[in-house]
């Protein structure tokens, strides 16, 4: 290619030239004056600096149109959208199916073994060490319906989901399963997003069994700021027949903070006086 | 999965359930108050409707530490990175041959055909409508070096590229020909950067050439501003020579320049008096 750029563009032998071949991805952080790797808009990655760093609004906005066309050229089509919108091949070389959804024929969930791989540490694997679902093309998936199966295959492509509580609970156990931690931590984000009283028991239980720890967090919290109505609720009940150690976790919560806020005024009224 | 949740999870059917069902993606945008799909961080994507929210400086560091997470997770990894880091196959189904490799052996760059048709519609009309290349499996890419072919293919999984001033021309060049927008902004960006007197008339041939206006308009802007000195570049007396009609639109460029300039001192004048 060289050959042909020379004949177009002068060149630069007459000393002028620009010999120094800077790197692009060589920069120096304007904050901790350390060299870094980075291809966010000339920014140190590191968190501390970036916040040390004086950036206007401006220069977060740039940022923020950079990073969404970043997102948005690596964004991959779903192959299932794929097959609706194009009628070209999509050179899939793997199936995924639900086996618990409905007693019907399973519609498959055409995947690539290299993004199951690339987003999965469990698909990794499974499919890199010729197990018999490399194999046989076809992955079988316990416990999920088409609807969920679908919806986590899709946000492997395109990191997108479209969610109510229900989806996100189901989602976060398939990603839970399947290692994936970013659909993991956007199924979190969105049920404390959607944490209210009246679902605080089943999400506190939820989070409890399948180690969503912001969900958990924020659940209990809530439940041991309201514990006068605790024992009322019908979930409280159902809890304390199903999952009494999970109940003598929430009391034990409820003791440590009565405890700390008891040693806190003492600490108080120790300096008052 | 929903009968594993409710064997774990209270039921809420004693009304306090959350019936609604809301959807993450169908939001209100806080400024214009229509509804709109988004997953930026619960902002309408609308450029104005974004600036005219009174947003504050800790919302735009959250969305663009959202917005890195999503890159880091959407972004692949390289097939030749594999290759040097696992063991394990990396299910390419074609491979990318540079065609102008000193005429040594070329050295095959892997991919996967679902990648090459999703990033470029040139592989997609070529690798969909099955040519040869698709019957093949290899796919010659001519007038190329194999690093420059190994640092596109690796944008095309990662978005990111280690620049120096050719290595941009070359990767331009690239994108252009296989119609990959986001690499060419990238490079665009990159060049304009770069952009000094010393280099102003390369840039300013390469980007007529190869129809990138960014750096077209940066660089001609520089040489007008400059147009006392330009006679003396030894670049200028090759371009004269090779292409003159690139010479006829710099003193196009520059006249158009002064004419609008002294029609200003006019009007200037004559609002004086």
């Amino acid at each position: 290619m060289s050959s042909r750029l020379t004949s177009v563009i002068p060149d630069d032998s007459d000393g002028e030239g620009d010999s120094d071949h800077d790197k692009e991805m060589r920069k120096q952080c304007p904050s901790c004056q350390e060299d870094y790797d980075s291809d966010y808009a000339g920014r140190c990655t590191g968190k501390e600096c970036y916040e040390k760093a004086n950036v206007t609004q401006e220069e977060l906005k740039r940022e923020i149109e950079y990073l969404k066309a970043k997102v948005a050229f690596l964004r991959f089509w779903s192959p299932l959208d794929h097959q609706n919108r194009s009628s070209g091949p999509c050179f899939t070389d793997i199936v995924l199916v639900a086996s618990d959804d409905g007693g019907g024929p399973s519609v498959p969930v055409p995947a690539h073994k290299a993004f199951l791989v690339s987003r999965s540490p469990v698909f990794k694997a499974m499919l890199e060490n010729e197990m018999e679902e490399s194999r046989s093309g076809i992955i079988k998936i316990s416990d999920v319906s088409f609807d969920v199966l679908h919806a986590f295959v899709n946000y492997l492509y395109t990191a997108k989901a479209y969610l109510d509580e229900q989806m996100a609970y189901d989602l976060l156990i398939m990603a839970e399963k399947y290692q994936v931690k970013h659909l993991k931590a956007y199924c979190e984000k969105f049920l404390v997003s959607k944490l209210k009283w009246k679902n605080s028991v089943k999400s506190y239980t939820f989070a409890r069994y399948h180690n969503a720890k912001r969900v958990l967090d924020a659940a209990l919290s809530l439940i041991i700021d309201n514990m006068a109505k605790l024992t009322k609720k019908k979930e409280y009940k159902e809890l304390v027949k199903n999952d009494p150690h999970l109940v003598v976790e929430i009391y034990e919560a409820y003791l440590a903070k009565q405890i700390n806020t008891a040693a806190q005024k003492v600490s108080f009224y120790q300096n008052c006086y």
